[in-house]
């Protein structure tokens, strides 16, 4: 892989993720330290006003992209933040390439304060135009998934996604249907639902992460943020899948995703989104 | 504690404890030597004979109940088998107590073929009347939960449920919609779903086992098998939780299960399944 226009270079791409791996490194002491705490010890808040859905936010969160966000303020000023808690600080005006990390300290908030070690910390780089690089790292069960210009790596081992030409032999995960804004959503969504050879709930970034482990076949997922997966992208892409929105265009703005291991799995489901939506 | 009227003592409960543990180490490396492997290496059936939904097994799951099952053969002789794989095998003719294994050997086959570390091994121990100890083992994180005669552990710690007193604050766990087999039983889930704080799908043991851990509130399931089940009985009840089938009855013969860590909100589903229902 090379240079994309006016884009990143691969050499930085790599300096970026090597420093991506230190911040992980100092956020995950802060995180594992609430992780299975006590629930007065997660200072727990409800962002969402007491309506539904739930939607908690820990100390953990906040303590993490805390230290994220002050290494990267003395490491690369001009570099610009967009993390879930503390919302956008913009690159300096200039910089090229705009340089953006782009962060959710905590991907499955449910899933941690429930004690389930499907969450991650999740770390993108953005180089102004897409997501060229990004770390999602698992502190409970010590797996770091890496994606850049020289592909998809857990642990330092290749990931690679798998064939699936046949819709009916694919597994298809989803975080949850309330993600799903309307009734054309669900629709398109049960669509593909109702095609594969099975379905399940419940996993956030993890899921994306055994898509490029070749163990996934779909993920299908609406209402996300930047920061819920500009960080997962160059993983599916670096491990061989395919991610986009519903359209087929950029996944970087969040909203409604799809991603297949096989491209032309891909190709088929968002054709069947598309009839159905 | 003591003795059950006819049933199991402590001391031997405690000793057959400690032989679950040498089955599930000795299973371990089988059932990891196929965690993450390659799709082929998994001689995946589908045991559903191409209805859904799909119910994959593997050659971990036979390759560990195998040899989980030649361990009990030479140790005890006389206790029957309850497993998953290869059926019912029942206790000698008038050993006293008639003690059978119930052996699940790979608890959610779905989540282990799809990479994800939420699926467990269950080891329940069962005294001829009831669910008196068991073991559920997570060989990829090293998680080993224990209920019997001296609570609940994991890894050697206690584990005790939470309270909570307030539904509205109570967060709810059900491996998939599609293990309730008719309208009455969604309605009447979904009757405890509305009123809770959030809701997940999609972890199979471990929601118990975090249910123990006093990080998870409730778990509503239905078309459970006894293997599914009578190894986590022991640990919710060791954490102090309470388990039993939609009625309020002994949750060992499977079906529809209700799992609470704070019994005045055990009572208080059961009340609201009962009238939904």
């Amino acid at each position: 892989m090379s240079q994309s226009p006016a884009g990143l270079d691969d050499d930085r791409a790599r300096e970026y993720l090597r420093f991506a791996g230190t911040l992980a490194d100092a956020a995950k002491d802060i995180v594992l330290g609430h992780f299975r705490a006590n629930s007065a010890d997660l200072a727990l808040e409800d962002k969402s006003d007491g309506t539904r859905p739930f939607d908690p936010v820990t100390a953990a969160d906040r303590g993490a992209e805390e230290i994220m966000r002050r290494m990267i303020g003395e490491t690369y000023p001009d570099h610009g933040i967009l993390g879930e808690e503390f919302g956008n600080q913009p690159a300096a005006p200039g910089s090229t390439p705009p340089v953006t990390w782009v962060i959710d300290p905590i991907d499955g908030t449910k899933s941690f304060i429930s004690g389930v070690p499907t969450w991650g910390m999740l770390i993108g780089i953005n180089d102004g135009s897409r997501a060229v690089a990004g770390i999602m790292d698992q502190p409970y069960t010590g797996e770091r998934f890496i994606g850049g210009p020289d592909g998809a790596t857990l642990n330092g081992r290749p990931l690679h996604t798998r064939a699936c030409g046949d819709i009916s032999q694919a597994s298809l995960y989803c975080t949850d249907r309330s993600m799903f804004e309307d009734d054309r959503q669900l629709a398109a969504f049960d669509a593909v639902s109702s095609q594969v050879s099975y379905r399940r709930f419940g996993l956030d970034c993890y899921a994306y992460c055994m898509l490029a482990h070749g163990l996934i076949d779909l993920v299908i997922e609406g209402s996300l943020k930047p920061f819920d997966i500009q960080a997962l992208v160059p993983i599916v892409r670096g491990a061989g899948g395919v991610i986009t929105d519903w359209k087929g265009g950029p996944p970087e703005n969040g909203g409604l995703a799809v991603a297949a291991g096989d491209p032309a799995l891909h190709q088929h489901v968002l054709e069947i989104l598309n009839s159905a939506a």
